[in-house]
């Protein structure tokens, strides 16, 4: 099966967005060894958006349109869908109903033209929109499917994930399993990783094996096919009982893991409670681990010293420390760590201290960034950073150091096996 | 003048990255009035591209290549359009040696294949490449353009900005200049904001108005021609006073300006510290704060409260107030605020608590939040949210309401006019 992915909306043609959701949709059907050759994006024109479709209806079996489904005359993808296809746009009452108690909860008004956003293609499957209102929707005929999703991210992924994808799975009806895993690394090099798996990524045909390198992370994508599934994960198993060999100091977790949830799986699966003393990373850290849900269960908060007199009247770091070492430094972090473990009764004790940038903080450069854990009654650890990025690329960087680190010590002393 | 831009790489349809280069080259052509119709996205084929090239050259007269210049036998860019122009590749002496000196800056060993990003296509104009070794190129011929540029967005970008955008500036030799002009709004959503401007998007040509919504913001864009600077700058005078008028309670800021950055602008201006207590968001609103260089000039710290015992007992809440009205409430958030404000020895004091979801927390529904403000003297405000996304979302939601009504809250007492 081959498919195009057509994203509708002048604002990615003006330059204003980018086309997120192409990358996101093809590493989806990725995953279902479906083919993509084209992306396109065109704009709230109809003509235009036409012309495309006739285009595509040549090039592929399964089109995918984003964007072009809200409540404004600029959205016409459907209203083009169906006048091309002869079929008519109807009132979906299910639709209407979640848009009008949307509008409920959200204590707005709901205009008249947002009615416009529950009417569906005649004879398609209607693809629910829990975190928006538009419906998403999947048409087939006797030649080409058309897959209609929203154009926001956050309402077009779960959409795609949840609904279109299991039911393209169906309908390709595949009897070849092929099956993907991605092992995920933090605080090696894309250039080094590659090194050491270089032998392998020249050889090996199945599983594929494919690294990508993003936000100072790197995974490897091991992707079997096979007549079993069975069959497939021993193939992924077996290589990746050979990276593990070379490379597995590394690795963090699988697939959908982040640093984040790995955290927490290690801190929930042992009870033991965190709190945290930020200070470049002003909550950053925190809010990071409480992006995943359930973890109150682990965190109990801490706090954000972003002055020297916070760090010393509020925390109750020794002002000795800061004068003789510096905000920036071993000795803060690892006092930062040590007091707000104290103060707030809790296992482990984190403290971050640096110099985000654009300047020089503390007497020390931008990028320079200390980390001190403690544990328990051990001795406190500290690690330091040099980091080479703008401000904020140094603020995320510093809280994937520190949840690492974590991990580490947690591993080094027998909390997790990963 | 009309533009298409096409990507060429089979990592974009595998969905290993996004076709962040498109958007940048739009937003750029935008800049210069150039109308983009269409981006396309094509794999490492040559008949497939070569298909591509063939149907752009019917769309548009200028056509902007990225990717595909590299030394890899995949990269087939340039050779493709070579053999469809009917010109020879050509060794660029200049060119090699830059790649040489690239090489040895790196202190790597230059291979053979390397050579190969040395060939340029006869009669075009070179740009050279400072961060990178594919140079890129502009050809003219009768009837089309054509830039070649490499895909990796840092050598991109600056060989666009610094060699293309002078060459196609001078190609276009437009007299019109061309200003574009962004409100940014919160607080309003996009349909209810597009009703309230409904004949102004519609009948307004110059300048032209096109909404859109990200994030939770939406934001207006005016774009006017003219003959002098002056002119565009008053034709959209006068189209922003006129939206003012109708929505002008809604924004908050223009052109790059974030709810952050615009906060903090006010707050410097007017010596005013801020502390923050956050429950759901966990730091994210101070974190984000952060993001902002010299936030430390008004940002002096808070806690995180993540259980109701640090409530209590580390930020001071008093017990009484949670067992009657619970942790997400009016009367909770407005305790944090005053507690941290108090505390800290800030101006402002910001509390946020509420349930972030999937679950429900404090007895209330996911996406119940309560944001509690204190200002100096007054009496303490509060403000309820009803969110319907996902869990962070709903947490950058409530970070970014918050900011939004601090910025309410100090333009109603004078602290600013924006």
């Amino acid at each position: 099966m081959k498919a195009e992915i057509i994203a509708v909306g002048s604002e990615l043609l003006l330059g204003q967005i980018s086309n997120t959701n192409a990358k996101f949709i093809s590493s989806q059907l990725a995953e279902l060894g479906i083919d993509v050759y084209y992306h396109t994006v065109v704009g709230d024109n109809s003509n235009r958006l036409l012309e495309t479709i006739k285009l595509a209806e040549q090039r592929a079996d399964l089109l995918i349109f984003t964007g072009g489904l809200g409540p404004t005359k600029d959205d016409l993808t459907k209203e083009t869908i169906a006048t091309h296809l002869n079929k008519r746009l109807i009132m979906d009452d299910h639709a209407l109903v979640d848009i009008e108690e949307f509008f409920k909860r959200m204590n707005r008004v709901m205009t008249e033209n947002n009615k416009k956003q529950a009417l569906i293609l005649e004879g398609c499957n209607v693809l629910p929109n829990k975190h928006g209102m538009a419906p998403g929707m999947l048409l087939s005929t006797d030649k080409h499917s058309y897959i209609l999703l929203p154009g926001p991210p956050k309402e077009m992924e779960p959409m795609f994930q949840f609904e279109a994808k299991p039911m393209l799975s169906k309908l390709i009806n595949e009897e070849t399993i092929i099956l993907s895993h991605v092992i995920r690394f933090y605080g090696i090099g894309e250039a080094e990783l590659e090194t050491k798996v270089q032998d392998l990524l020249d050889n090996q045909t199945n599983p594929t094996l494919a690294p990508l390198a993003s936000d100072g992370e790197v995974t490897l994508r091991l992707t079997a096919k096979s007549e079993t599934e069975l069959d497939a994960r021993e193939k992924i198993d077996t290589l990746q009982a050979e990276i593990f060999k070379r490379v597995g100091e590394y690795v963090y977790g699988y697939n959908d893991d982040s640093l984040a949830s790995k955290l927490q799986e290690i801190l929930v699966e042992n009870q033991l409670t965190i709190s945290a003393a930020e200070s470049m990373t002003a909550g950053l850290f925190q809010s990071e681990l409480a992006s995943i849900p359930g973890m109150g269960a682990v965190l109990v908060g801490g706090m954000i010293t972003y002055t020297e007199e916070i760090k010393v009247e509020q925390l109750g770091v020794k002002q000795q420390i800061i004068t003789e070492s510096g905000v920036v430094s071993s000795k803060c972090a690892e006092a930062m760590a040590i007091r707000i473990k104290e103060k707030f009764g809790t296992n482990i004790g984190v403290g971050i201290t640096g110099a985000a940038g654009p300047d020089a903080h503390g007497g020390q450069p931008a990028g320079t960034v200390w980390i001190g854990l403690v544990l328990n009654q051990m001795a406190p650890f500290s690690y330091q950073l040099n980091l080479t990025g703008m401000r904020n690329t140094n603020r995320l960087r510093a809280v994937k150091f520190a949840i690492h680190y974590l991990i580490r010590l947690l591993r080094e002393h027998g909390f997790t096996t990963i």
